[in-house]
């Protein structure tokens, strides 16, 4: 914990203080400059800091006596790791948002630098409803994204359990620490997201219970860490409109699927339908709207790509679309790769997968622009 | 028929010539100015005529042999009505599309001041579909309004049927002549409709029979007639989506509803919602998208309404929503009162009404605005 530098153990001490959430810390930083300098400051001057007052500034006081190294400790114990918004592991779509949770509880594969969608809905789901929720979830793993969702019961449930069975990502937002599982009944499938590369994510910490409060902040992670927010299936006051709205207000796609006007449980949907939300059908319909963004947001990869290589594809749209069809086994390898030659044996290594499987993929990803072989069958990224 | 004048005659003689459609007959009337002059006109000057040539002048040459006297008593003995576009009784709004039929042929209520929106769908509809378009079609009449379709199997006929059950008025609008009912299994229905105060439509004279290639000309009467066009479940390549079409380029409103998407047969109503087709749970997504336009195109009556008259309503827009909302009883009451004070008990005897359900009805009408009471108990009409 020692070697943790005192500026980031000082942010996160001041963001776990009680009543200090994302807004009043901006403050303070605006003012003091460092969570180390709003540590050190008397209580008086913190509480003339805009939205501080007086019991907030004793709980920033107190907060120097917090046991940050023993709490770290406890975090680690459970496999709960800690993001800071500065830290370059934190989603950076979800920086884009108004007031980004300073502070994400991970448990499982933290890396969120994959195009992501979310789908929602309500509890109560028809068997219509939740074999789409499950459809889509499965479609859209297969063409390499990952489906983020709430956790909860009915649509939720269905969407990570399609992503899971189809073998791809899927991130859990969660209302409560991550010490719980809510509801428990989904406690096998969290476990089974975590075993398939996926995580459970929550802006609470460890011990907070999932009190209705807390839903909203929950929501507002889901879509800000979606490129667009999918509804399934939901009535006409559902939680999940919320989440839509929160999407639509952070410049998120908003989609719905469409169902029998009989159903009360499409009200929601049909409305936003109305509103101009996009008619979702399947997984392309979904895809078509986000591509350009895939492309400018997670498509490129920084700095000298095509630059002194002999690239022979590019990184031009059409192999981007190709990126964004590959199956989990062939990300893995483009995961591997970039502008220095690996050879193939070392790939089979690192990736654990059969020779004669790494052979075919490395084939196909050749043919479609997205690798190029060079001398003594090694490989380097394309785009 | 003697007492026809001339040029109405000759106009008639002309648009049934062979080869003689709308926009020949609008070429040549350009050219003489009026039907008698074309017909007097010989072959070689006719066949110089944008369009015309040799074939076609000799058809409108011999147009001048053909039994109209016996073909105009031949449509009475059947109960058809004959009416050219020039004619105050052609549907006013079917003169906006480019190329209106010429000629129209009526069986039952040719009354088309009433603002009517069109039904179309699948012959292979689900009970889904064919529910739904019954419920709307009764809706929709209920509110005050026609139900237009094409009585064809499937969607509809459950959108005549859904009219006539609803006490309201439809009108069918046939790819054939009147003298056969196609298909033949709705015969029955057909002749509820008429006798209900709704009216079959062909722009097809008697003794032509359904060919494919007469479906476009009815497609574009169904749409041509109606403010706007609902799509209730239409597969792919559904003739419906032909209609709907027509529909966006004559500038009508186009609907549609959505359903499972698991079922082929709502692929063509979601690309129609996702192109911008306005989705359709009950008939007030319809009514009010188009309210604007009845007030426009229905609403007002011409001339001299709210002048020197003791009217303590007027037309405002709230009264014409009203109207839109009567049913058949408070609507043909309506038609019969003006501007001129009609008694209650003659209205009672034009109407065949029993004199307890017409002042209830009129109280009612008072109460909307869109009557009011005179001296004597008689009553005239403020909108």
């Amino acid at each position: 914990m020692s070697s943790e530098p005192t500026e980031r153990l000082d942010f996160i001490r001041l963001a776990l203080a009680p009543g200090i959430g994302p807004s009043r810390l901006r403050n303070l930083l605006a003012v003091f400059g460092s969570p180390t300098a709003v540590l050190k400051a008397v209580p008086s001057t913190l509480a003339k800091v805009d939205g501080i007052g007086e019991i907030n500034a004793c709980n920033i006081h107190k907060a120097l006596e917090f046991d940050l190294d023993g709490f770290l400790f406890q975090l680690q114990s459970i496999d709960i790791q800690l993001i800071t918004w500065d830290d370059e592991g934190y989603p950076q779509l979800l920086l884009t948002i108004d007031d980004p949770p300073p502070l994400l509880f991970v448990r499982g594969n933290a890396d969120f630098s994959i195009p992501a969608i979310a789908i929602v809905g309500t509890r109560h789901a028809t068997p219509y409803g939740l074999r789409v929720a499950a459809k889509l979830a499965r479609d859209l793993v297969a063409k390499g994204m990952v489906v983020i969702s709430g956790m909860a019961l009915g649509i939720d449930g269905a969407a990570h359990r399609g992503a899971v069975d189809g073998g791809g990502i899927t991130w859990g937002v969660l209302g409560c620490g991550l010490d719980l599982i809510y509801p428990i009944s989904h406690k096998n499938l969290a476990e089974e997201m975590i075993a398939a590369g996926g995580a459970l994510i929550s802006s609470y910490t460890i011990g907070v219970v999932p009190a209705p409060g807390n839903f909203p902040a929950r929501n507002r992670i889901i879509s800000g860490m979606a490129l667009g927010v999918v509804v399934v299936e939901a009535p006409e006051r559902s939680g999940a409109l919320i989440t839509a709205r929160e999407a639509l207000e952070q410049g998120r796609e908003v989609f719905a699927v469409p169902g029998s006007i009989d159903s009360i449980g499409h009200r929601g949907t049909h409305n936003l339908l109305k509103q101009g939300a996009h008619l979702v059908e399947n997984v392309d319909d979904i895809f078509n709207e986000i591509a350009a963004q895939i492309v400018t947001q997670y498509g490129k990869r920084p700095a000298s790509a095509g630059v002194g290589t002999t690239k022979t594809g590019g990184g031009n749209d059409a192999s981007l679309f190709a990126l964004q069809e590959l199956d989990v086994g062939s990300r893995r390898i483009m995961e591997q790769l970039g502008d220095d030659p690996v050879h193939a044996d070392e790939l089979s290594r690192m990736l654990g997968m059969p020779p004669g499987e790494l052979a075919m993929r490395l084939v196909d990803l050749e043919l479609s622009g997205l690798i190029a072989k060079q001398p003594g069958n090694t490989y380097i990224r394309n785009i």
